[in-house]
């Protein structure tokens, strides 16, 4: 007889650098982890079955064959399979209709997890590959924008209990460019250090202009003025940039002073994106945590209905 | 008896890299160029006035002692003399009280010129560095907007005969990073493809849109959508970050539909500028030319005076 605290199935989250597996129950609580170095970035078509199945063995050995659900790159063009996008909007039932599965060789069923795109981006489609399963995990029973924060963060849409929309702001890879390659890298005090006053500073700056190319230039002439020092220029732009993508989202109709937004991932950014959502008078109640292993087993039980 | 073809001075632009020299008439005509490869990064405190004079030997040898104007990184902390920034708004009298000048040994006078400061900058005092001569020679007798394009471009209103008030935007920068260092980069033909219709594509989306960190994701998902090729990635970010740079100075204020507006540079991104402003409603009336060196010439005759 099956007990809540069973081992229902396996969310292996693959990526270009890693393989991230967790053994979980039907509620989505994690049982035991597996992580190995065995990302798409180093494997060739071919080897991905045996690679996922050697992983996986000492599961497999202890509870059987267990369904699997396989989610991130490796779903993408240069992963196993590339799974199609399923556009907007789209809730559990057209995510999971659009899985791709195989059978592995002891049985258990393997579920390929869709991306998502928005075909009202403009001026093209907009794309998502993973963070669609967070959105669904964080939960789709109240109308609101989620914020999902990252190299390139998404704001989206949940309505009517589907992701209705949603919008790329690449800011962490733009953070990343100014801070490893450009002249305010030269300001900056390596190694880096976090400050949060100077990140709400700049947070301050960014939500008072539209002249992101101008205000950029503030990390250094703040220092030749001396009313920046080398050690406050990091957080300082790192608050320009967050504080920016938070002014563009406010134009492009993302949210009102006063709303409550969602702040979900896990590149831990999320204690930053609750104060810029401060700076913009938005409140951020706290989510279920959990988020992908919540919705991919949601979109797994979609797929199986 | 001085003939107007005589050589009447040596404007040197001294920068990180390199030492460009020329030797002018009063009226700006250029009649003999030296460039040596002693930048200030080269050279150590101390060397700096055995290299020009060496590197002016021949026309001191020929014409004697003539007034030498210096501009260009040369006047940086990191230069030979620090020379500190004018505060606008400033015109020819004022960059000309704000020179240095020294003798060189065979009695040459030898003028450093001062940046430009602009204490109304937000959030923090504007600056330039050589740009404010450029401005000078394009001429101060009307009151109008100039652009310097560049790494760092610069925004210049010129009112009753001063430069008034500027602004930095880092967009050559911020181009740069995007095409060496970023997701971009990966979906851009190598070597760089130069495309005009995509660079116009590219200036019509970045009109429409204050939602830079999202725009730029559609040199991804462009080519995702197969609506751009790798051939034209390139223009069509040049295109996204330089109609982003007109609509931000738009919005600051820097110009209205219908405006004339002066574009001001050598760094072969003029022509670039002047199709910006046509899809801006713009009009950008041919310059002078040489501008670097007639401004030099106009602040020399001021510190004289």
């Amino acid at each position: 007889m099956s007990m809540a605290s069973d081992a229902s199935s396996i969310v292996v989250d693959w990526g270009t650098t890693s393989l991230r597996a967790a053994l979980v129950t039907d509620a989505g609580d994690v049982l035991d982890r597996i992580e190995t170095q065995q990302g798409i970035s180093t494997l060739k078509q071919g080897e991905h079955e045996d690679v996922l199945v050697r992983a996986l063995r000492p599961w497999f050995a202890t509870h059987g064959a267990l369904p699997v659900v396989a989610l991130g790159m490796i779903t993408s063009r240069n992963g196993w399979i590339e799974v199609d996008y399923v556009p907007c909007p789209a809730g559990p039932a057209e995510l999971g209709a659009g899985t791709v599965s195989r059978v592995l060789p002891n049985g258990s069923k393997l579920v390929f997890l869709p991306g998502l795109t928005d075909p009202a981006g403009r001026p093209f489609p907009d794309v998502m590959r993973g963070e669609e399963t967070q959105v669904v995990g964080y939960g789709l029973d109240r109308d609101m924008t989620v914020v999902l924060p990252g190299t390139h963060s998404k704001w989206a849409r949940v309505r009517n209990g589907r992701i209705d929309r949603f919008q790329t702001f690449v800011t962490g890879e733009v953070f990343a460019l100014l801070m490893n390659h450009s002249f305010i890298a030269r300001g900056a005090t390596q190694p880096p250090v976090e400050d949060a006053a100077a990140f709400r500073r700049g947070l301050g700056e960014a939500e008072g202009t539209s002249a992101m190319l101008s205000l950029l230039f503030s990390a250094r002439t703040g220092v030749l003025a001396k009313q920046l020092s080398a050690d406050e220029v990091r957080s300082y732009v790192s608050g320009l940039i967050i504080g920016q993508e938070f002014r563009q989202a406010r134009e492009e109709g993302w949210f009102m002073p006063g709303d409550d937004i969602a702040i979900v991932g896990n590149d831990g950014l999320n204690a930053l994106y609750g104060v810029a959502a401060s700076v913009f008078e938005l409140k951020a109640p706290e989510g279920p945590g959990n988020e992908a292993i919540r919705g991919a087993l949601a979109v797994l039980q979609a797929a199986a209905a």
